[in-house]
């Protein structure tokens, strides 16, 4: 390779794309350093049930040491990439040396993006952390506890006017998994308000939701969130935030909870590459996933411009990420010359997203469902693909608990209560 | 009654002692309003579980409003109360109108006590609530993350010395709970630290640590702590608290982390009642559990002082809370006045303290027990005291799970990464 091949390999990002790479390396012979700010690896799909305290933190995460335990090969820091020196073939840290690689694969994810307006951040918060979930969960279990409070004024109306905008699968789960909660679960406890004081918005910039699945299954799946109560509107763009509510097209809706999930951008540190970025900050990768002219530089998931087949974007799914870590893993173990590599192909498996209860939309090659089978399709998927067996056990065991008492398991609210500053 | 009568009765606090009484007074005619700062009911004889990433917040916490939804006549509010205005019978709220009362009930519980130096709360902090834990939790964590980062210099020593001060229930079972996730669970997955690394001190003023037990069953909690490897210090009074450690007795002991389980302090809301305190805050109370010349005004729990048969002191424990409650619903529900009301009588039913896999000390009457029987009787009566069915089953799968495979279910560093400004 070159004069650093003694180096490790370093994969900073210990997400879907990271760990499949981790893994994919588990017979090779050097050092594998990975390096994340957290200590957890997170299942993301997931992340809105945590939101709407369905689950707990540690139903859907794990520690990355102990997922990769057995691995001998591998090194986990806890620690922020500032950036990667391509001259010196060096990673440089927030709290530690910097470390130098052979080879690197970039799988740092992405970040909620507000389209230049970085300020809306304060009164919109997007869902891609624990600590965003968690941030929701409490403004939203707030939000009823005012609203009780201020019965039948004005402000009480807003504190349970809940909009989220963006119509992607994160938008459409969101907004049916609050309506669920909030109509069946959180008002019953509340003597003093009633069904319709909660609304739920969808903001949707395009002509329809869900705009990677077929149009049929868009409106089947507008169809659903409208019969949980939700208002859809597409073809609706966001005009501005503030802390009253959303400018949304020419009316002005009075809310003190916008939820954002409207776009993403990759994380800052792939400026420090000095590569050509896309309009959302990722990285534009050859065919074989690597920097043009840096072949032992890779970038995965999120944080990369790939295009398919069909010189389209690959869509920033976990399957696309997991894929792509599998197949650097395996260029780098085999020392692939560039010149021999073939290029990634995505192998598209199909297409989820659920709204609720026995409510879901799937996509698998031609076949289109909908329903209850598209529902029990998503449930077998996101179990399966859950990591261990305990967190399959106990993330089963709470859907059906919720299922049939429609009492969320999580539904506490300590965030805000902290006693020591850090 | 009084001319307040028809005025709601209003328990403040929904622990043990508040949840006892709110439910006790079921069949009662009029409205009961519980006061909680928090939206949840814990249950804290496992909350150093959550301290030690053993369990999820979720597991041992309810939200009042569903465990007390289908008792009609109960109101929750979500509030801080401030203070109690005897004279106008009304209790004064820190985000909302003032409350009435015919009769209340304090049930605020306490915090930890730190004899006059709340300074060291900062670098000692105690252990009362989710917050708390879930503090103790994340630095617990981070300390193994650092000392691998400080490979083998006296600052990775200090982050893997904990040093836990007060030897009662609570701490025993957190240095016993350390010892074994540290030892069994974290080290195996940082491969630059070894077993002898991680250090725990407990630290005990008094003669002997569960002072409360029969001598024997001192003695074999202190073997069974000593075999997990922790040092126990007794007759060994903390005169200092620092940054970098604990004077203890004469010697300065190097620590990144104190806990402190050293001594109560109850509310400091009392003090609005304008009557006697004993030392640790506490409201001395007659007979009946209620105010000297105020037969409406009851404190229960661990903010009363409240003599047993015996003259002395009842202890803080969730079965005397219980008791408690359950003993003023009857009075308040029956209206039974001051001169008729038999004392309050509390009915030991025994005490446990678990250490550890199958150590565990016990105390039924003249029975004492230690080892897995004690154990065993320890774990079966806190799931059996659990509230429901949905955490009696997430935590015996816990308890099987850790028992099994060491694999601790919620190791999550997330605590500190809050983006948001509350």
């Amino acid at each position: 390779m070159n004069q650093h091949s003694r180096d490790p390999v370093v994969i900073v990002g210990g997400g879907f794309g990271g760990l499949a790479a981790a893994r994919a390396l588990h017979r090779m012979k050097g050092e594998v350093i990975l390096i994340d700010r957290m200590n957890h690896h997170l299942f993301q799909p997931l992340l809105y049930q945590v939101a709407t305290a369905a689950l707990s933190p540690a139903d859907i995460a794990w520690p990355l040491r102990t997922l990769l335990r057995s691995q001998g090969n591998v090194r986990i820091m806890l620690d922020d990439v500032l950036a990667i020196d391509r001259a010196a073939h060096r990673i440089e840290l927030r709290n530690g040396e910097p470390v130098s690689y052979s080879s690197v694969v970039l799988a740092p994810g992405a970040r909620h993006s507000y389209f230049g307006h970085n300020n809306w951040e304060e009164d919109a918060p997007g869902l891609k952390t624990l600590p965003d979930a968690l941030e929701i969960r409490e403004r939203m279990l707030m939000a009823f506890e005012k609203a009780e409070r201020l019965k039948g004024t004005p402000e009480a109306r807003d504190e349970l006017t809940f909009v989220i905008v963006g119509g992607g699968p994160t938008g459409v789960e969101l907004a049916g998994a609050l309506a669920e909660i909030g109509r069946k679960a959180m008002v019953p406890d509340f003597p003093v308000l009633h069904q319709a004081a909660c609304r739920i918005l969808l903001i949707e910039g395009g002509p329809r939701i869900l705009e990677a699945f077929p149009p049929t299954l868009s409106s089947r799946a507008q169809a659903s969130l409208e019969s949980l109560g939700v208002t859809v509107l597409v073809n609706c763009r966001v005009q501005e935030v503030t802390p009253k509510g959303v400018l949304a097209g020419a009316e002005f809706i009075r809310s003190a909870h916008v939820i954002w999930a409207a776009g993403n951008v990759a994380s800052p540190m792939l400026a420090s590459l000095g590569v050509p970025l896309d309009s959302s900050g990722r990285v534009v990768v050859g065919p074989d996933l690597s920097l043009n002219g840096d072949p032992w530089v890779f970038v995965i998931g999120d944080a990369a411009h790939c295009l398919s087949a069909e010189h389209k974007p690959l869509p920033g799914l976990a399957a696309v990420a997991m894929q792509e870590g599998r197949y650097v893993a395996e260029i780098i173990a085999g020392c692939v010359p560039e010149d021999h590599r073939r290029p990634f192909r995505y192998r598209d498996r199909g297409m989820l997203a659920t709204i609720g209860r026995a409510k879901a939309v799937a996509q698998f090659g031609p076949l289109s469902l909908s329903g209850v089978v598209a529902w029990l399709a998503w449930c077998f998927v996101h179990i399966f693909f859950l990591i261990g067996f305990r967190n399959r056990v106990r993330v089963m065991f709470e859907w059906i608990w919720y299922y049939v008492t429609f009492k969320p398991g999580a539904r506490l609210i300590y965030w805000k209560e902290r006693r020591i500053k850090p």
